[in-house]
């Protein structure tokens, strides 16, 4: 039966295991496209135009933002990040999903504009676990590292907005649990598109 | 992290399939109990009491109706039907799930309570497969196929009262998918007790 598809987005404190999660799960998931933001900030190590961002000048930006070229933008650090509404659409409107990676905020624009969307949240099992890992990546000074525990603090406090919490004790169970999360949601009756008319039909 | 049991119901026209998909899934879920049924109506064939319904006197049931013993009740074909208010808050105060029969008209009644119920619909893949597996069944005449039918329309046009829908094509996808849509619901924010006091305590 005909079905639509939906957005996604994933959250988790720096040192949660995102990015990690994130990679892992599209490779098992075909039917979801990872919509990649625009933004104004410069590219970092070897980030590449049109794989990690679509990196563009403040003033493109800001007339995309004009036009409604975005489902939902954001500025962070002084830099400007966006998400392509047409994009989005087309891939929705084939019967796939867009992963996107956006705050709080975001999923509250995406939400506003009647967007169907799936939040998840992605927690180490506690607090000393999410402290261990962020020194144990050994990039970070002291500093940065308290910095990260108190950004990671707000972001915690945020978790009641979101629709699943996924522990990420054991990765690969974690890995299993988002793409069980995008697979079921798939079922649900509101993402048929028309199964009543379809049942006689056919 | 502590969790909150919740209520499942699974609903389906005759031949659907519920009576198996439900068994089976029961048999992947030792967190899931069946909730039996209070009920008036005399036991048929070798149906037994506290296994397959409490029966009950009319006196007897509209008695714990009145004490408010019932979470959800209904008169059906002029026999009485109800569910334990205390033994569903027993479970669910557990952790555990309870899985109860009921039809759309209960789900509103325990909705309409506050109560944390995941509803799924299971459909055949389309009419001509429903005929077929009534047919099929050889214990109708063509009577009550023809009366089984008309019932199955009403029951599906409340679909969209559902929250899942699951297409019963091969029956041991069909009870993958209602376990899979089960424990997906466990990870929901809101089914867990109290994650932030937890994710910082441990």
């Amino acid at each position: 039966m005909k079905k639509k598809g939906f957005i996604i987005t994933i959250a988790a404190p720096s040192g949660g295991g995102k990015s990690t999660i994130l990679n892992k799960a599209l490779t098992k998931l075909p039917q979801v496209k990872y919509s990649i933001s625009y933004t104004t900030r410069l590219p970092r190590g070897d980030e590449k135009d049109g794989v990690d961002y679509y990196f563009v000048t403040e003033d493109e930006f800001l007339q995309k933002k004009r036009d409604g070229f975005f489902l939902e933008f954001a500025q962070v650090h002084g830099s400007w990040y966006g998400t392509s509404k047409e994009y989005v659409q087309g891939v929705l409107e084939s019967g796939n999903h867009v992963i996107m990676d956006i705050d709080v905020q975001g999923v509250a624009q995406v939400k506003q504009q009647g967007d169907d969307i799936v939040s998840i949240f992605v927690l180490p099992p506690n607090y000393s676990v999410l402290e261990n890992r962020l020194h144990a990546r050994n990039t970070d000074c002291i500093a940065q590292i308290e910095q990260r525990l108190i950004n990671s603090k707000k972001e915690i406090d945020q978790l009641n907005e979101y629709d699943y919490l996924v522990i990420n004790d054991d990765l690969d169970k974690a890995v299993e649990c988002v793409v069980s999360i995008i697979t079921v949601e798939e079922n649900r009756v509101k993402r048929y598109v028309d199964p009543i008319e379809e049942f006689y039909k056919n």
